[in-house]
């Protein structure tokens, strides 16, 4: 068997997560006072968040509803081009296409493609850069605003629940030219999970395995930290400001990611974590391919997954 | 003008350095008893060796010789057409090309060329993936070889010394494909540093203005730790084991690192460095220009950069 | 009410604590490859312990037995007279003394004597410091040995077990002239935990109910070190080398300690703890009492204390 | 010889300093909003700070004056008795007692004296405990106030000038029956610094030879942060709040303090600092002494003592 070797780039990054919130003021007061992010814009139902250092005008909108969850999820494309090249592998294949859409305050026009389980894409190359106001100019140049002391740097990724991992994974390669680089293979020849990524980060998407009998779900939306410190200290704020924290500081075995869980006033589970120097640089990677045998020691230092974890996806499933 | 893109994704990553030291027992003990780094295998005039989650046997091949500096530069390609690609581009240049040669102990064929100040780089796609021993097989099945507790976990990057900052520039475009993330501007109008990247990285080579008058020297090669507290406690260990430390734990104001410089006993510069979270995510980032004036600032916290960052390359200049 | 305020400075630190082992040969292996500590000395049953920083020539004597525990608990008085006043106040009480011993190899002459719950304890002055060989002496001269890297700094504090807390606490004053910094008030009215120091530390003993029935158990000792980060790092190293990780990283609601727990190879429960700069400086400190109700909240970023804390203690208990 | 053991329990710990400033607006948004100190309350000429872990109602005591400097420094006592007896060996002693003073907004009652050099101590028992508005109440009730995320835990350590170390060392065991933990010993005889401690902390009080001709000068004031890692956070912060920063982060080779040096508004210098896991437990603990040869090695990691540190005190001296 040849090694696979990765022939994609034309996706940059992950560029933002439009979460929905029932609450919009309290977790909006959570994301722009507890959780750290930078308030870029509003319109009459969203607000625009971003991370000291992302570079772009947002990689959170938060946008009030009547239920919480995930709206769409944007990917930035490599240039004007690979965004067509990407389009046209979508047309081409049995996946949904909206279509294009006009773009938002942050971006140009973006093309809309669904997922089978109900989670709406989009892929966009023109963007909006952050502007930092005045008294957000950061005093080193190669930073995209000010460093407030804040945990979130960046955005980092985002995990999704599907009915039929395998399928996900069929949509992830074929729509965003994903790799997988970690994945949990089930005794019943199911995939519990998948770990996916478009560059040399671990992973900026993972989907695991809905439990719920959900559809287009949201497990979680995740920020990157310079160090695991800045996890710690963000437990004790978190604490004080009586944030519902789920689980965590612990590593998680698969990845070795630094993480904590905790839950916005809506219900949705945010997350920061740290990854330490750890990149995927091989272009030939292989999955890592846990089994449950495996996964049944828990977490890397042996904490076992608490059971929302689970359970516990937005928005919840209506009985 | 219309925004730079990102378009060659043909060379994967930095994959080794070859060092040379006139104190190879000296410095086979100083890079395996206390910087941190494995031993994969040996012939009679080099030892491979490995940072813990390097994924390839080896990332610092240290060779006998009777001065110190740099053997050759090894990148890895992204595929054996990415290679054959790269190859074509190196023919098609005006840069020297050395042409194939069979391998190493690490790797199968690689192509050699030589920039003009007389670094000489290799490119390679066939590798050899680190094989741990029974008792350095790592617990969790995602990391490449057993965590020791030494501060790096994967080669980082490199700098060279060049008397002509933009030509060498030109070659790393051309014959890399690699990227320019940021630079140092001279009121004179020359560049008096680069650092460049093939990948999320935020630079991999870096290559700052020769003042010795010498040719086809090495500035440092560094490693990258997981957190900026593995540094810290490096410092003390290199205190106790008597190493030279030259200047560190700060941040460089150029791409934000946390730096620590200490001599090996033959007297190259080793660094060890953490860049956070910060990635080069964006397929159109611009490089960051600093000018004299800004550079007079020092380090990012106020450290006034030390004479001998100016003057030390090895091998020494002979005058 | 008067506020209460310290009087008794006549004990100046936890000395050492004599662990028993049933697999000296694997626990003195865990306690220097694995834990970090350093050899001090042997005699025919025990192994003499330190850490890098334990001024004393040991602070854990290791001892072959036929089971597990503690063999006794040596505390140091802050002078010879002090000593003699401690030793007046233990003769005058209800508690059992069993006089002088001849001392240690790291100690002179001890005055033993005994809580009504089986620990033996003793109180020393003349000690031996801790005379680090040629290649184990500091860079700094202000440390007592060469530091290696390992988390264990000194010794912080040891835990028993004992039916009758109160009976436990009045033994602790009476004896040794402990403060009381934080305690469990149980609902039945009974004491559930109560930590003692005899100095600045926030605790140097903690004793905590006994629900096994048992006699003379221990729940764990602990080593301080100087970083939170040393204790992630540690517990990577801990899972590298099989060792059992009972619970944590996580930080304790009482004390706000970050703690980590595993098992040495014969089960005796070992802890490494930060304590961050938090001190006891207040001379008239009133006791922080916690209520069933606050401790059911778990640990202080919610962890839920796992059973085994609640149950497993050396040796165990003979059914 | 017979070794020194420590004698006098009476004095409790460091309580506040008071810091003068002419530029009372800049230093109060300073300490409040940059350094990350509470303002537990102002009158007509001073504001009361104290750090999120500070037991009492202040530890800086910011006073507006039309110079720099210090006030006074304030110690606490261990108990009524022990505030009397040390009353009673300063007024048999032969330096200068003021008396009895009405106490302030933080503490009853204290006695003021002085040292040869002019700077003004004051004793006392009674205090007045900080008092956490509703807002500002912990989530766990053995901290003393909420944390906020700043880096100062608590008061650590001040430094003064003076011209006669050796006789400042004299007025503190007398005065406060202080012990010394280090001292640098000058080729001439002299003694270059003194560090004091009257508990278990390393040292609170700090004295260094003035080398300015100036009377009852202050070096610096410092407090402690938890970890390392939070005055490298705040390196970052200083950089973005436009603060100067003196020297650091790096580690001390006396005391082996990890430090960051920064001046306020004002020009009076602050420290923030991290000892680790140290602490000066031994009794009879004899001063490390250190040579000027061996100063001359620079800080721990090699760092060179920055020249304003030798030159730099408040106030200015007028010349």
């Amino acid at each position: 068997m040849s090694t696979p070797t990765r022939t994609s780039f034309d996706v940059a990054h992950l560029g933002h997560v439009e979460m929905l919130t029932d609450r919009f003021d309290e977790s909006l007061d959570f994301f722009t006072r507890v959780y750290g992010l930078k308030l870029s814009g509003r319109d009459d139902r969203s607000a625009y968040l971003r991370a000291w250092d992302d570079y772009e005008f947002h990689s959170l909108k938060l946008t009030a509803a009547d239920t919480t969850g995930v709206g769409h999820i944007g990917y930035r494309a490599a240039s004007a081009q690979a965004l067509d090249r990407r389009v046209a592998a979508i047309e081409a294949s049995d996946f949904t296409a909206h279509g294009w859409v006009e773009g938002d305050m942050g971006h140009g026009r973006a093309f809309r493609f669904e997922d089978p389980f109900g989670h709406v894409f989009e892929l966009y190359y023109d963007t909006r850069r952050a502007e930092p106001a005045e008294d957000d100019r950061p005093s080193l140049k190669n930073m995209a605003s000010r460093f407030t002391g804040v945990p979130p740097r960046r955005i980092d990724h985002l995990n999704l629940l599907a009915e039929d991992v395998t399928e996900f994974r069929r949509f992830m390669e074929t729509c965003l030219g994903s790799r997988v680089t970690e994945m949990i293979q089930l005794d019943n020849g199911r995939i519990g999970g998948c770990w996916f990524t478009v560059n040399n980060k671990t992973y900026d998407l993972a989907c695991t395995e809905e439990h719920g009998g959900g559809m287009g779900r949201l497990h979680h939306v995740t920020y990157a930290t310079d160090q695991r410190e800045d996890i710690l200290r963000a437990a004790d704020l978190f604490l004080e400001a009586g944030v519902h924290i789920e689980t965590g500081p612990h590593k998680h075995a698969i990845q070795g990611t630094f993480f904590l869980y905790v839950w916005e006033p809506a219900g949705n589970r945010v997350e920061l974590a740290n990854a330490g120097a750890r990149l995927i640089l091989a272009p030939d990677w292989e999955p890592v391919v846990w089994t449950e045998d495996e996964r049944r020691k828990g977490q890397a230092w042996g904490l076992k997954t608490i059971e929302t974890f689970h359970t516990h996806g937005t928005p919840p499933v209506k009985r």
